[in-house]
């Protein structure tokens, strides 16, 4: 039997996934990210935590194929990244680095695409070759995989689709230093600062005004939603709107069948499918308007799968 | 020696190319598009005209490894057609049509795609892998490539960037239906449309002013920006915030490395550039700041070379 390793690098944890070179998955652990010192021991951390693996399971290193790996920042085609925001990484050949700490095939990408591609494989988008996967989350991120592989970019800055401008009078600077972006209304930071501008400006009785204006959340205003509370209705009706306006335009674009919906926010379920569909089909142009949504099903485990998915592609 | 050919397929006229395999052009040539009777005979005509031409060249048929074709509509990546607004073809499969009717090895891709591979392949994308054409003419339309690849989506409609919106109060509708589709402004329909309104709108001198307005188009528009025309300028900056508007939007999520302009109104020259390039470096989301631009060069050429390329890329 042949085997492969999937990784999930995020700022506070890495996910760690053994499959069989069948897509099955045989394992799964986490590690700590040390991001001191640059994060140097992170590549290190890896290479140790996967041998130990190995030795456990009593697998010979020749029997691995290889491993995919996810990361949260911009990676070119090369597997090299430029700058981390979390992981203390400046200019990095990532791939060339983790090859040469385990003598295995290594190849890298953006954890969002990565992401997206896992749920291509095992979640949500199965069976699809042309998706985007939205991730919902303390920002709004994106993975696009067309013809069944990830859209890597001339920059590895495919699918930021968080930074589409859906708001051109915006005067308010989103973390991008843009304004308007997509990222500071579907998001669950931007969800919360909604509810709380509905809260200021409108008289309407809420389950929302039982809350400290400062610990409204996404799940809050969602509950309150699912309890029909209607102040709540009309900021998810906002959030919906606007995350329609740019998926309409990502839809033009790179003409996927399918959205799928992850993150934190997505946690709220089909109901809120419903919120973005019907503002997506009326913005959408009329060669997208079949265009399927559906909330992402593998949760943590998109990472790994997608990464493990990655190595095994490469090698097809 | 091997040949292969390129059929660029327009409304009105066909233009067939004849290349070697190392992409060397050996003949141009056009024929009518005969779109009566549902265009039922535009693919025998091809044929025709191809099988023609091998015996005028005295090249033999197994000395042709295919035909790679662009069409004006959207085309899947089995080769077919759902519909076409130009050709009178309903669902039509036009890769397998043409392959019995000629006995070579068809490849078909949507005209925009083909052009914007055509671009990269021998124009002004040469060497990148990563761009997008923008064909500003009547309409706005786009080729998107990634990779090296034309990038086809779910429906054959990647890069229709035409109907990006970038006007969410626009009250007049663009020919899709939609409103505050970047065609609406960007095209040279629309550039057109902008004159006018600042004709009605400031009382400025202006060189515009000798014309009548139904007669001003965008190169009369142009010619006046390059003689100074502070009204020209004015259009011409309207113009170029919509289109960058439009462009920073395509740019999060597909990350090209290079936009090149084509079409009828990228004739101007680069003065048009600047006008594009001021307000897109002000939009750009930080990782794609330094996209480049530049003017299409092969002008009508670019649909033969790049359905030539499309046909080579398939027997790689």
């Amino acid at each position: 039997m042949k085997y492969c390793f999937g990784a999930d690098v995020g700022g506070t944890t890495i996910k760690l996934g053994l499959f069989t070179v069948d897509g099955e998955i045989l394992d799964k652990w986490e590690i700590i990210t040390r991001t001191e010192n640059d994060g140097e021991s992170i590549l290190q951390d890896i290479a140790t935590a996967l041998k130990e693996k190995i030795q456990e399971k009593a697998i010979s290193a020749e029997e691995v194929i290889g491993i995919g790996m996810g990361i949260p920042a911009p990676v070119n085609s090369e597997g090299i990244v430029k700058k981390t925001a979390n992981l203390g990484w400046g200019y990095k050949e990532v791939k060339k680095e983790l090859e040469n700490l385990t003598g295995w095939q290594v190849v890298v990408g953006n954890d969002a695409n990565v992401a997206a591609l896992g749920e291509m494989w095992k979640g949500a988008g199965h069976g699809e070759k042309n998706m985007v996967m939205v991730t919902l989350g303390t920002g709004v991120g994106g993975g696009v995989i067309m013809g069944g592989r990830p859209l890597i970019g001339a920059n590895g800055a495919g699918g930021e689709i968080g930074h589409i401008c859906v708001n051109y009078f915006e005067e308010r600077c989103c973390g991008c230093g843009k304004k308007g972006c997509l990222e500071q209304y579907a998001s669950a930071t931007g969800i919360a600062r909604i509810a709380r501008e509905h809260l200021a400006a409108d008289k309407k009785d809420s389950i929302l005004r039982t809350y400290d204006l400062d610990k409204i959340d996404a799940k809050i205003v969602f509950d309150a939603l699912k309890e029909g509370d209607q102040l709540a209705v009309d900021v998810v009706e906002e959030f919906g709107e606007y995350l329609a306006k740019g998926l309409a335009d990502v839809a033009v674009v790179v003409d996927p069948s399918l959205f799928v919906i992850g993150g934190g926010v997505s946690k709220a379920g089909e109901i809120l499918l419903t919120y973005i569909e019907k503002y997506y089909r009326k913005r959408a142009f009329f060669a997208n308007k079949d265009t399927q949504f559906a909330i992402a099903s593998l949760g943590n485990d998109a990472g790994i799968c997608g990464a493990a998915k990655l190595i095994l592609d490469s090698q097809m």
